[in-house]
């Protein structure tokens, strides 16, 4: 814990620099804790929460990792910061908890410690990004730990509150259900596409304007929070899980642990503005949340501003259809379970 | 969450391979929850704990790297699985929690997971290693993730429940209080110096039996989880947490946190067999317990089979002393906060 942040001492003994130097700034920017659920946290070998009555914890951990999550010479570093929460935030929202902690293991190479020039350090950014979307959904930064490390890594905890029994699992769709989905998919494929091309032309730093929307897809994914706890609350949903690895491969997941198969209606796709088909089928990382819902139920069009579509219906499994079929214009065929690639 | 651990597919599409095989392998051998505490464990977006009544949760994450924390020329698989899951569950022993269930965020080299010619792969003995010490202290791995990554990363989780408002924390300690350790100093920082020189040998493989006790210190240390509990039921500290970076360094610690002073007698220390008072003051990785008791208290000799051994008082302070002050036969002297250098 960034005894919590503890520090592993480099070269520099004697005196606490370097790394603890860090840790002491991150402290600054943190939670100490003492009111609410957070009892106790950046300062002692654990951070100590207080769960409400009633309440059950949801746990998430995510690791982010240069070169493959994201790039030095591609992202911001506030958006790394940014993303990195937003994947542990999204699967809180997936199981409609409402967000209590978060902790951060940070590897981090020297270098990104450093203010250079007249600009603030990386890392600084970084927690920038980090801590603004904490503090919009109200998410205290309670504990991790922090190392020298030659490739930059941070993996995210997040600990969500639940009322007991009452967690969104991927296992409760029955057959006939409907298949939802909130947002729009493909506009963060599309805007990692954008990016890469940007960073090809040298550009990756000046983003042009009609670029702004595909690129904050990708950059600043938010994730549904307010929709999760809507529809645990209202008790909306059967299923639900957050569509992080890209609607076909997530959808297959939900058929498998429901025990059951889906089909998925290609007209009503909400595809995002400059995405293709391809890409709101198989692109990741969107973080919306996808999620059925029995046959009677009323869903609103839109939930705390975003909408919900429906786009297709969960059906019973049989060895003689695939798990997931697509239907369009084209007739059926098997939708393919493919995952985004990251930086493979 | 090792979706819970959640696959980051490589360029195996389609068929969920590679990384998919490994998850799959690691849930088979984790726990699914269902019962007690731990109410669903891996296969969801997040894992769901169901605190008892009258309990706090203590959180704690550890991040350990290749060639920082261990080296894979050096360290047996199983050593780093085990060491890296000791961390976690040192600092749940610091402040008298019971480990409630275990997260794992893993980043590893792809040949790491292959096995080579009739050798298992080194992540299926990094497991064997983890989930040994794991069912020893009853803490199921309930969840977490699992990525590509050019050097191995693991960051563990661990979450453990105490009584509410009984946590032992560093800073409840009193000028007066005697300075306590569980078990003996410096084993940790002897080992690794012996494991070194095994290591540039070409014998890192093959351990000199005279060798034994000294390398399982470093490379198979023992999370004083019982003695931890054990001081936090019977109310026997007033202060306490784990010595992982060495006793100069961490005293220094309880000493901020305290807004007291402390000194140490060097003639008292339980000094590791082989190791010199240097390693002992300032070796780190021994995971044993710093503790304060008031000076009424009457202690046990052992707790759990581990020598209890008072090595000093704690003091006012003031800013004609040191925070720490060694005494031994040669008068008084500073005892400078040395952190332990790992690989840096």
């Amino acid at each position: 814990m960034l005894k919590s942040m503890r520090q592993r001492p480099g070269k520099t003994h004697g005196n606490e620099t370097g790394e603890l130097a860090l840790i002491e700034q991150i402290r600054a920017r943190a939670a100490r804790g003492g009111s609410g659920e957070l009892r106790l946290g950046i300062g002692d070998d654990c951070a100590l929460l207080r769960p409400k009555t009633g309440e059950e914890l949801a746990v998430t951990t995510d690791l982010s990792l240069q070169d493959r999550h994201f790039r030095l010479d591609w992202h911001p570093a506030e958006a790394v910061g940014h993303r990195a929460l937003a994947r542990g935030l999204s699967d809180l929202a997936a199981v409609g908890a409402r967000p209590v902690a978060a902790f951060l293991s940070l590897g981090l190479p020297r270098e990104l410690t450093r203010a250079r020039g007249k600009g603030r350090a990386w890392v600084d950014r970084f927690l920038d990004g980090l801590l603004a979307l904490a503090e919009l959904h109200q998410t205290p930064l309670a504990g991790g730990d922090l190392s020298e490390s030659p490739l930059a890594a941070a993996d995210i905890v997040l600990i969500g509150a639940v009322p007991r029994g009452r967690a969104l699992l991927r296992r409760g769709a029955r057959a006939g259900d409907g298949i939802y989905v909130t947002g729009r998919l493909g506009g963060a494929a599309t805007g990692l596409v954008r990016l890469g091309n940007l960073a090809a032309a040298g550009k990756a730093g000046r983003i042009p304007a009609r670029d702004n929307e595909a690129l904050a897809a990708h950059l600043y994914p938010q994730p549904r929070i307010a929709q999760g706890l809507a529809l645990q609350r209202r008790g909306l949903a059967t299923a639900a899980m957050d569509l992080s690895d890209g609607l076909s491969i997530d959808l297959a997941r939900l058929c498998r642990e429901s025990g059951l198969a889906a089909e998925v209606d290609a007209a009503t796709l909400p595809i995002a503005p400059g995405a293709i088909l391809e890409q709101a089928l198989h692109g990741g990382e969107d973080y919306e949340l996808l999620f059925t819902a029995a046959a009677g139920t009323k869903l609103p069009r839109h939930l705390g501003g975003v909408s919900l579509t429906r786009i297709g219906k969960m059906v019973r499994p049989s060895s003689k259809k695939p798990m997931v079929t697509l239907v369009s214009e084209d007739g059926r065929q098997a939708l393919e379970a493919k995952g985004w690639e990251h930086f493979a």
